[in-house]
This record gives structure tokens, sequence and C-alpha cells, in this order.
């Protein structure tokens, strides 16, 4: 893709965006992100973002105030041609460049690398009309999933298994227990209950996931924010994923297996619709 | 630091050496790496970095054949004056440079970011004869912590809480186990007999650790490759760390509790000697 980027202070074309090999993003993964989506040149949900970021910036220990980021996420949508219609927007921050490569922290006043950028994006209307298969996979990550850092290894690996078995995403399982996905929330409904996961270390606090929750209670739907096992799955009559990308997104296959009547559920349906109207954007 | 490192191809000074922003090294962590040590122009241990290299590019899915990386190290090693004396050369492979962002593998023939660089090295004789002090910390890492990949993060906030405290290294305990290090290999000495980590998924096949193996076993000492349990470290006569940058290094704290008598032990300093002996280098 071309277009213009932003990386520490500047504004430049994609092609000649670059950092060091010594940048600790590079050879550590030592850094930050987030994705964000924008409509008409709004950003969705900037301010629960920004204060993910911080969050995850605080737990790595990385000095950064993220205050400019939304500026400059207007910009680079202006800047791209995207000032109209739905776009993403990446930020990412990591701890900067610095030698001789050790583990710990570089010196104290390491300048911080700021990388952001704009990219086109169609909202994954047919798949949500369908529905999509997902993959039940292992937990591999490590203790602090909770922190949205670019050590996305076992992400990577768990999505990529998902598409080559020709699913839309793998739903996580950690000692029977279902997490989230390799790169969503996940929520089921048993019961005429909504469930999802709590928040704690191992499991991502997902911007659409809250909005989601908040839109249930507001609709009056029961919920709560209980693991379900693997072993409650045969029992799910919906199941659907939420994402900054995903909206929400219903499953209707897991391992192959039908999720209640295989087709996208009435509760997934509904919560769309309010987040859209939350959005006021067009279906 | 200044000097010439290798980049696709280019030789070039680090001050150019420069990797896209799209690298999902960059984005992603999504890459392997090999720290290998060099003595007078020659690499120590090179058919193991490159054998290990490769296992770890396998286990990623990663196309490429590190069979050049030791010629490229040599001519970095002649380039940037290190063809005398101690130095480190490092390799690392990503999965190249691809967008848009998706977690999933970029398409098929998108190429490798291969990078690599030498520095000088000074060996960590001070510390060696007095021995250095530990923390014990949780093992936060991911279930794949076999694989050399630059999703390092647990490792650096468990290596900046070692310094922060004064401390050499951290020693990373699962469920009450002894694993490793943040960077290095854990052998311990309990009733003389050595101990260390048996080869899982959640443990480094460290070069050294598996040198270090054969030499006892080549010198006669008692060694089990069987895990030391947290409680077991009171009884402990010895314990020392292994690895490419710190040989054989005494442990003589952990958390402040001496181990032993506090010095460097006698099998950690025969060990060391032997491996010096195995490289011909002068100690």
């Amino acid at each position: 893709m071309t277009g213009i980027v932003y990386v520490n202070g500047q504004f430049l074309d994609r092609d000649e965006a670059v950092v060091s090999v010594d940048d600790r993003g590079f050879v550590f993964g030592d850094g930050v992100y987030e994705v964000t989506r924008s409509r008409d040149g709004v950003l969705l949900e900037v301010d629960r973002h920004v204060r993910r970021l911080e969050r995850s910036l605080a737990g790595l220990d990385l000095a950064y105030s993220p205050a400019e980021l939304p500026a400059i996420s207007l910009r680079l949508l202006r800047d791209n041609g995207l000032a109209r219609g739905e776009a993403t927007v990446y930020w990412q921050v990591t701890r900067g460049a610095a030698s001789p490569r050790t583990h710990q922290f570089p010196p104290a006043g390491t300048p911080v690398t700021v990388y952001a950028s704009a990219s086109p994006f169609t909202a994954l209307h047919e798949k949500r009309a369908s529905g999509v298969g997902t993959i039940l996979l292992p937990d591999q990550r490590w203790a602090r999933c909770d922190l949205k850092t670019v050590n996305l290894l076992p992400n990577v690996l768990a999505k990529q298994k998902a598409i080559v078995a020709g699913a839309h995403e793998a739903i996580l399982q950690r000692d029977g227990v279902v997490m989230e996905g390799a790169a969503t929330n996940v929520f089921g409904v048993i019961d005429g209950i909504i469930r999802t996961h709590p928040r704690t270390n191992y499991i991502l606090p997902g911007i659409t996931r809250e909005v989601v929750l908040e839109l249930a209670n507001e609709l009056g739907m029961a919920v709560r924010e209980e693991p379900m096992l693997v072993d409650d799955m045969a029992r799910l009559s919906e199941c659907f994923l939420t994402g900054t990308t995903n909206d929400v997104m219903p499953v209707v296959t897991i391992d192959g297996r039908l999720v209640g009547d295989g087709r996208p559920g009435p509760i997934a349906g509904r919560l769309y619709s309010a987040l859209i109207a939350r959005w006021r954007v067009g279906d």
C-alpha cells in the first residue's frame, strides 16, 4: 500500500517510513499498539482507545502521552483521502532505538518510537450476514494478555491456523476455559444468558467488548461476565466475536460443529444494530 | 554504536540500517534470532547456532535457509575491526514487510527480512569471580519458550526488574518449578548432583546449556535433567547460569539469600574451565 504515514514527528511516504534495526519494537517486540476505526473522519470510541493505550504504556513503563494521536490520526485520514467513508487508524509506540542491544531498558531519555498510519476499511457485511466459522485452539499466550503489546506471535500463529482451516478466527482455550479469539473477544449465549470471560490478566479488555456489554445492559439483556468452559460449548444457542474491525460477528461453526441452528442469532443481530446506531454508521 | 551491519543483502552503516514500519518484526514480533560469540574471527559453536535457528524458523513456518549467515558474520567481524579478540554476532530473520497489516501470514513469496550485526564483547570475568545476585520471578512467558523468537517482552520486563533490584538476572519459576533465567539457562547442585530443567516447550534449548551438559558428562559429574522446585532452592550447594554471553556464571544469591556459602562453587568453576578449554579461549 502507498500513502502518508506518521513516524516520530514526520508525515512521510509509506515507502520511506522506516525504523532503525536497533528499534526495540523490531528486536524485542517492546511496544504497544491500538487499532481504531473512523467513519467520515470521526474516530470511533477514540477516548476509550486513548485510555487503553495509556494503560498498556503504563503496564510496560513506557513514558509517552498519547494525547497527540487523535490529531495525528485526523491529519492521516485527510492526507490519505480517507476523511469520507470508513477507515482504520493504527497507532504503535515502542521503547525506541538503543544500541548495544540489552534486554533491560535503555538509558532514561531514550526517545520512544511513535508510528501511526491510516488504511481504507470495508466492514465485513457479507461475513456478518452468513456468520463465520472458527476453530478452537489452546491459548499459548503469556500471562499479560490484558496489555495490547506487539508481542503477537501466538495470535499470528493461531490466526494463520484458522485461515488455513478455512475459518475466520481462532477461539483460544486455556485449561478448558474459553478465553477470547486471536484478535477478538468471544461471547456466547447459553440458556438465554449472554456470557463472556471477565476482565483478568488473561484477556484483552476489548473496547467493542466493553461497549457491547453496556448496550446489552441498556437493552435489558441478561449478561454475565463469567467464563464459558469448552464443555459448555455444545449448549451454545449463539456465539459471536467482538472487535474493532469485527464489530459484532456471529459465529456459526466451531471446529465444524454448528452453533445453535447454524445461522446468525437474534441477540448478535440486536447488539450489532445497537452498536451501529450508537455510531450513527449506515449499515 | 556505529559500524557496518547487514540488512537484506546489503552491508551498510548502522545509521542507515532500517526496516519498513510494515516489517512484521516491528508490528508483530514475527521473527527469530540468535546471538553467537566469536573469538579471533572464529564463530563459537556456529553449527549448533545454525541448527537452532533452523529449528526456530521451522517452528514459525518461516522459509529461509541460514546457510549464508556464517559467511556474512565473518565479513561483519572483519569490516568492523573485530577479527581479533572477542565479539558477538547477532542474527535476526522476520516474516518481512507486508501491507495491509493482517495477523495471518502475508502472501507466499513475501521476502523475509534478514538482519545481522557484530559488536565488541568483553567477557564478564569480574562478575564470574564474585558470582552474581539473582531474583526469583513468576514465569509470564508463552507456551513456546523453546523457540528463540523476538517476542521477548516478558524477558525484557523480568531482566529490567532484576537490574532495578541490583541483580544480574531473573530466575523464572512456573507454578513453583524453576524453569530458566530471563536470558540464560539455570543449573543447580543439590546433594552433589547437577540439575537443570529438561528440554520441553517451556525452556530455551540453550547452546551453552547443551555443551555444559556434555562437558559435565565427560568429566564424570553426576547430572540429571530434572526440574528443581522453588522449595528445593534452600538445599542448593551451588547454582549457576549458562548462556552465550554468560558462559558459566556462578549465582551466589537468590532473592538476597546466600546459595551455599555465598561464594562461587567448584563445579561451576570446573565447567567454566572446561568450556574455555573447548574453545581454546584464554581466560
